[in-house]
């Protein structure tokens, strides 16, 4: 009988909040590597915000997941076959293995880990993608300067967290917002924001940039956005003249379809974004880190040692099994996840 | 009997377009220099967009001009009084006399002229604020590369006129927008565009949009902003990935009061300009070209002699009399200028 392995298929495309029935757990048989390949059994898969992007079938910077085919994303196992020189059995890789138990990918698309150098899960979150994204949008677009005001969402998800704990050891003050007081008290806490506010308690923009205006006497320089919504709202008003807006992401819109006229209750419009723009003279750019791969060994050197010497926090949250990783995913988009979303598959 | 001067003040605030009675023309008694100072007798006064602004007292990045106080605005004139020893009678000089037949100012704010470098009108358009404005937000913020296409607005303004001459000359396809018939020819005939559309051909964002698309088989790199409106609508989806946005300003959304949410029927919205500076990685660079005069050395040299020499054109548009600014004012928020607009005064 030929060994399985386990994937989960886009079932459907889903509209606005996907559901479980926009899933589907398959088995299928586990390959055998061609010449150059290596097959690696999956330990730790990563869930991030982007995925739903994929679920779509809208122009975007990358190609939609077909109905049927395999939800894509990042993970890290343990290598149980190569024909390959560089990976042999026993090897420990990174690479998009996509939700499944088990990942077949050509040698030079994996990255080797070394297990010594922290764990496994790292590399899907504080090491790996989203702390990249963080750290190369806050220094390539945010240019933090000593003195300056920070705010960042999500504050305390693998992006936010990294923005936060950077800016602040550049000498900023770093006002962070999350979804629960246990939240920004981790923010506040181990992370070391000088402030967080619950998003919950704020009904609309208006409210938000009261207690924004607040957490931030002189204002705010550098907006790192990964939300959108109703925080980006809150802070347009409070950018100072020359401040930064680096965006990675907008989670807070990602479910409102092709985020047409109605998404997401804000409603808020182009021309009062633009004057902003204009009167405050703020320098807004759009990144997808993927563009920025050539940085990443830069990131590595600068950023590895501080999150083995814990100068540089982690908080993981860790989903069991394949078959859960929907119900974290979906839970992760509605903000439940505590800290840097993963499913352990074995 | 003390000299009389002319002056036209804001006599209230407009709502929405500027009417006559918003102005009012007084007589004062001309004022005489004081140590340091330079009394100018007006020849020629610029009219400018940014203007509308300063009718508002909203909040911007300049004071408005107060109820009862002198229109602001640059000019050139003669010297007819001195207490400073850098001008003499005689001297010719730019300054921001306001919109008024004479002006009185400190030296250290005024510019000599030399009148064998051309005509004095040239420092209120080609050589001044508008063509400063231009060739700074193309270099500093649109970052032109030999191949790429630019769309610009307003295109036969002293603004749009000098940076579709600069982007060409860069080699870019440089597509224009304007706002008839005559105008599009006057961009594609002596100031060289490729191509220039008359947006009342355009009911709306969308039909800009196809019309762009042709004029753009490649997309658009750079779009010059100075318009918003259907424009920005237009140009929005067919900005390639990496694209540059200079924000200099948005004349179609000046008369919208405070851009709220019913402004000028363009209500795009946030959240899908969001998504396109995202997926596109945009560069968006809001810019007051006040902040940057210390580059105008470097813009004089550099544009002066091409201007001397006619490798770049002007087209100046002449209203004669303090008593007409109003009107042609009001005639230019609606576009009915050919060219860059300039009260004669004497």
């Amino acid at each position: 009988m030929t060994e399985q392995m386990q994937r989960i298929v886009l079932a459907r495309r889903p509209e606005g909040e996907p559901v479980a029935e926009d899933f589907r757990l398959e088995e299928a048989a586990l390959p055998d590597p061609a010449d150059g390949e290596v097959l690696v059994k999956v330990h730790y898969m990563s869930l991030d915000p982007y995925m739903r992007g994929r679920m779509d079938d809208a122009k975007s910077y990358a190609t939609p997941v077909p109905v049927g085919g395999t939800m894509e994303g990042g993970a890290v196992g343990e290598v149980v076959a190569s024909k390959s020189d560089a990976f042999a059995p026993g090897d420990y890789a990174f690479g998009m293995f996509g939700w499944a138990s088990h990942g077949c990918l050509p040698a030079r698309e994996l990255r080797k880990l070394d297990p010594a150098h922290g764990p496994l899960t790292a590399a899907l979150g504080v090491l790996g993608m989203p702390g990249f994204t963080g750290w190369f949008g806050l220094n390539e677009y945010g240019k933090p300067k000593n003195g300056e005001t920070l705010v960042v969402a999500a504050a305390t998800g693998p992006v936010g967290s990294m923005v936060g704990q950077l800016a602040k050891a550049q000498g900023l003050r770093v006002v962070g917002v999350a979804g629960s007081p246990e939240k920004c008290a981790l923010a506040t806490g181990r992370f070391g924001f000088d402030a967080c506010l619950d998003h919950h308690a704020y009904a609309d923009g208006k409210e938000m940039r009261a207690a924004l205006a607040e957490a931030c006497p002189d204002g705010i320089d550098i907006y790192f956005e990964n939300v959108g919504g109703k925080v980006l709202e809150g802070v347009l008003p409070l950018l100072n003249v020359g401040g930064r807006i680096p965006v990675c992401g907008m989670i807070s819109w990602y479910n409102a379809g092709a985020l047409g006229a109605d998404a997401g209750g804000a409603k808020d419009n182009l021309p009062k974004l633009w004057r902003t723009i204009l009167v405050n003279r703020l320098h807004v750019h759009g990144f997808i880190i993927a563009d920025h791969f050539d940085r990443y060994p830069e990131f590595l050197s600068e950023v590895g040692p501080k999150v083995a010497s814990g100068e540089i926090g982690i908080q993981e949250d860790i989903a069991e099994g394949l078959e859960n990783a929907p119900e974290a995913f979906m839970g992760m988009l509605k903000g439940r996840n505590f800290g840097k979303q993963i499913v352990k598959i074995a």
